[in-house]
């Protein structure tokens, strides 16, 4: 199988920490989302609506969506609950993640840490953090009650919201009031086979 | 079971539409977006993400997100398939929606019809309808080329993609450039069980 993405990406680093802790063999292809290479007519026809990550598997058939993605490959292992209400959970988190997280630290990242906050999107940036903040005050709420987010153990619902949480800061959010959270990623970091997002 | 929405929300109207079509039997309660009923201590107790729809099973266990709670309930049903590609196609068009469709076309309606287009949001109005006609580009191309969203049959994704597309015109969305939208959301309107959105 193929995977599609640019690293720097919070959404493409999920599946790449996947691979990592499932030891899933794929070949990454990189596509810079800077030069706009998800607006070529190739890749268009990959994904029409021109986002990373994608996964082509050997078939030809492709699919979008990070957390899609993510659940697809993780589907049987145990990182993927199959009890009906904790793969509800799971889902839960990750459109909490898709739609009240996401949205705003990982564009205030995006703004602040690879456009370098140009004053132009200073006005967006700053309109970012309440909303980030809320976001974290949700999260720190259920990881003070239990270790991970869903039914106390690691699971792919953990690796959607690490993947933009553990960068936040880059974002201008500060997780010094969040020790809870602190201690999640913490936990998280310390899994066998857990790679940390590449730097550039 | 009970469900906690308001229906003039699309992503509350959802789950009345799945529990119309499969009859499932449920108590309705009624949480007023606009008077802010989400804010109230007792509701932030049910979702500290003050959002509806919420579900809260007999036992007391709570489950939010629109598209969460209709996976959830269809689960067993025609409506979620069961072979892994396919289930993952729908969590595909679900994120989807959550992140490229609803956040132009739930808010240029809901400024319009809910708010009347008040001044102060009449520019926010505009910045979302490129967003959301690239949104029902994607869509009209995938039904130019199969009756419904995922494996040619009717499925919880249809229903995530039906609830704020068939509203669109109220957010200022014409759709009368895409012809293969319109047929899809007759044939919806057609399925035994379908139930209109209330309007009020
Ligand atoms: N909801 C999508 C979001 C993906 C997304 O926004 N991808 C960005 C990079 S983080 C992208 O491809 N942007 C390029 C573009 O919009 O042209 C997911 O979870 O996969
Ligand atoms: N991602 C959520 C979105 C839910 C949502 O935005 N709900 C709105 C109504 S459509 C709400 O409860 N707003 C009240 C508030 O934010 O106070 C879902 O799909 O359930």
């Amino acid at each position: 199988m193929k995977l599609y993405g640019d690293l720097m990406s919070g959404n493409c680093y999920k599946l790449k920490l996947l691979c990592d802790l499932l030891q899933l063999e794929h070949e990454w292809i990189h596509v810079d989302i800077l030069r706009e290479e998800t607006r070529t007519p190739a890749f268009l026809r990959l994904n029409p609506n021109a986002k990373v990550p994608l996964l082509e598997l050997d078939d030809g058939r492709t699919l979008s969506e990070s957390n899609a993605i993510l659940n697809y490959l993780a589907s049987g292992s145990a990182l993927l609950p199959q009890d009906r209400f904790s793969l509800a959970k799971v889902l839960q988190w990750q459109f909490f993640e898709q739609y009240s997280h996401e949205p705003y630290i990982a564009v205030a990242r995006f703004i602040g840490r690879y456009l370098g906050l140009p004053e132009e999107r200073r006005a967006e940036y700053h309109s970012k953090q309440p909303g980030g903040h809320r976001a974290l005050r949700v999260m720190e709420q259920q990881l003070q009650d239990t270790d991970y987010l869903v039914d106390n153990r690691f699971s792919v619902a953990d690796i959607s919201l690490y993947a933009y949480t553990h960068v936040a800061p880059e974002g201008g959010f500060d997780l010094s009031d969040y020790p809870a959270i602190r201690a999640w990623l913490a936990r998280i970091e310390a899994i066998p086979g857990y790679q940390p997002m590449p730097t550039n």
